[in-house]
């Protein structure tokens, strides 16, 4: 496993975000690594983060599926590029779309594991695969669609989200 | 507008939820109404809800899009069958697939709406399409398939989620 996550790389400016920026004391603060081919995060909800009392609650799950998938395009793309992530020009992504199928329940009171898969990079635009388990067995499966954000994007007049066609 | 929040109509065991539990003092208790044919909810993000400074964070949207949408299936369902809402036996729907598209940055810094309109309603499976507007505009699209949890299925011992072919 690679030893830097890939969101500590990440400019002062663009590591607020509520699921993995490392400057957000309030959010989840998520860490995404390089295992092999495939990226991996492990978060472990809080009791509260339920949806019904002994499962996790879907629209966390949801949440780092996004963080994740967006972490695994940053990364992918500084490796295509045979380039150090966070080396300048940054290569910053946004989600387009964001799926999430739940397989089956997601017991709550131990870490989850996130695996990342790279289905298509491309200059603009990647779509991320990504699993969701719970002690080895895979709870939800998610789909997310990033795009480039332009360089000149600088928070806050940054259109931090594009149309899924761009 | 009705005058009872779906979620309030909730039994107390199925209460806990991150999203929109009225009895989780630490989630965002999420609000949905029926107006007219479609249902409605407001939330104002809090200031660290952000992705990108002065943007909300989409993974926030997912959750709000998720419950909202569970809570229209129920309503609806009740609604159908002629019924009032929480009255025995219970109709609990939970997620079994979430789909959002980000059309453009969700500015942060005051009330969003979200808007659930019916695709499709069985006896175990509903569709939700729902908008999340910002300033009268829409921000991001979402759909929810959520099915019926059956009356069985009691915490903590219940299979909160099923599969997306359920």
């Amino acid at each position: 496993m690679s030893d830097r996550a890939f969101q500590e790389s990440y400019p002062d400016d663009v590591s607020h975000c509520y699921g993995c920026g490392r400057l957000n004391e309030h959010g989840h603060q998520l860490k995404s690594y390089w295992d092999g081919e495939e990226t991996v995060a492990q978060f472990e909800p809080l009791p509260y983060h339920t949806a019904i009392p002994g499962f996790v609650y879907g629209g966390l799950i949801a949440s780092l599926v996004d963080c994740h998938g967006t972490a695994t395009a940053a990364a992918a793309s500084y490796r295509a590029e045979g380039r150090v992530m966070g080396s300048e020009p940054a290569l910053r992504f946004v989600t387009a779309s964001l799926h999430v199928d739940f397989l089956r329940p997601t017991p709550l009171g131990g870490p989850l594991e996130l695996r990342g898969h790279v289905e298509t990079l491309g200059p603009r635009k990647a779509s991320i695969a990504i699993t969701v388990s719970a002690e080895g067995v895979v709870c939800a499966r998610g789909r997310v669609v990033a795009v480039r954000m332009p360089e000149s994007m600088t928070p806050p007049q940054a259109d931090a989200r594009e149309p899924a066609g761009a």
